[in-house]
């Protein structure tokens, strides 16, 4: 049988994987790890790194890289994802055949945590039936999956800003820009956290009253944070946003915003 | 000066201790560690474990421990933890006061990650002031705080049930159980967190159309998972409840609720 762990992995400081994390590394028989195309090669770099610094044999674990299916950028968005997670469910029922073809544990490096925004697990979902696609050993093996928690860029903002993701005893709503963008401010939300903005979708929003805590490549070397009355930040955020993207050739970005103070973390606007 | 380091933990598994955490637990001088009364002896002993077992150098990092001051239960809840949040805060710096009289790196153990439902970023805001109050050495010392992300009970509770926080491209509210008491369903939200629940705030909803995963003791070698349609599994829960804090003495549970499939993780109703 087959044995699939999900392992999170934090996002770019290696210092925040966990020791269950090290662990699922040395027992996996066979590590995937995905090639994203050249801009975003910082994320393949930092799984590099992991295996390079802590496998304990790297002669008994085999890590393989192969170059993820890309998106069809052209079809109806939820379509367009149904379709890239069969294709990589394909890519990887073949790997696991031609690498492990006995079967045993595999394991894939999950950026952040696998519970959050990540595709990894409706993709292993459909693994199974993959493999009784194969035409060698592994067919009809049954999967497995196992997920190990990792650090998610939400709680290195949060850390990062000394900021509670919470106000005392109020809600949280964890959206994306898109949504932000078609829906507005949802009701009876005191703090929102946004996730997967392709940029500035906090400016469809009245910003009086609003307090955002910006992060962009959140636990890498080239971290950078922005705090303060959206008002007063949003031109700095976009200007700051466009000019990081220019330099590194991508960019990952999240923020919160509060309406409600969090307890802590505000400036004054005398502060400024 | 006087750095206070709030080093997230996890829920219970020694194992989802980052490597940062370790890290921060050595660099530390001064370790305090709160106790909370006989019921919840669990919590310290984890504490207690991950110190004896990662701590390089006991006869440079000196552990104490210390009763945590008692909420007033019966003033507005607010109000009481405000206060409650002073009374911990004086009690910090009189420890600090006490064992650390130059300065230097304090370290406290967050279960799960001091952003989400937890009072030691606010109480630790509180610090500086009330280190202004000391009348011996440390009066008036600088505070920096530094945070440690740590996985928390809602990242254990997703992948010990193998599903994904959020619906593709859907937001996710975080609450509590009087918010949902009080306030129902919050408009918009495809799948909902309940943290802090006193027990079955989800039979203020309407069932119908909602599946449930629940998790008590998360992380935790006693951890039990249920999940099923809520109409169908809502009296299951509460029995299970029920018999685990009066076996154990105390409870801590979440769950997660949503209205549409997750993609992943959802028995058909003929499985059960």
């Amino acid at each position: 049988m087959i044995t699939l762990s999900l392992i999170g992995i934090g996002t770019g400081n290696p210092d925040h994987v966990t020791l269950a994390a090290v662990r699922a590394l040395n027992e996996a028989d066979l590590i995937l790890l995905p090639r994203k195309g050249d801009a975003k090669s910082d994320l393949i770099d930092l799984r590099r790194l992991l295996c390079r610094n802590l496998l304990d044999d790297p002669d008994r674990t085999r890590v393989v890289e192969f170059d993820l299916p890309r998106r069809d950028a052209q079809a109806d968005y939820l379509s367009a994802v149904e379709a890239w997670h069969a294709a990589i469910a394909d890519a990887w029922a073949a790997l696991i055949e031609t690498h492990l073809p006995r079967g045993g544990q595999v394991g894939m490096l999950i950026w952040g945590d696998p519970s959050l925004y990540d595709s990894s697990l409706r993709i292993a979902s459909r693994l199974e039936t993959c493999m009784k696609g194969c035409t060698k050993g592994t067919a009809g093996y049954p999967v497995e999956v196992k997920v190990i928690p990792g650090i998610t860029s939400l709680q290195v903002l949060t850390a990062e800003h000394r900021i509670p993701l919470n106000a005392l005893a109020e809600p949280v709503q964890i959206t994306t820009g898109r949504r932000l963008r078609e829906h507005g401010w949802p009701d009876g939300a005191a703090t929102i956290a946004v996730m997967l903005d392709s940029g500035g979708a906090f400016e469809s929003l009245v910003p009086e009253g609003l307090y955002i805590w910006w992060g962009a490549y959140l636990g890498m070397d080239k971290q950078c944070l922005l705090d303060g009355w959206l008002a007063d930040v949003a031109p700095s955020i976009l200007e700051r946003r466009a000019a990081l993207r220019e330099r590194h050739g991508w960019i990952m970005d999240i923020y919160l915003l509060a309406r409600s103070p969090l307890g802590v973390g505000v400036r004054h606007r005398d502060d400024q």
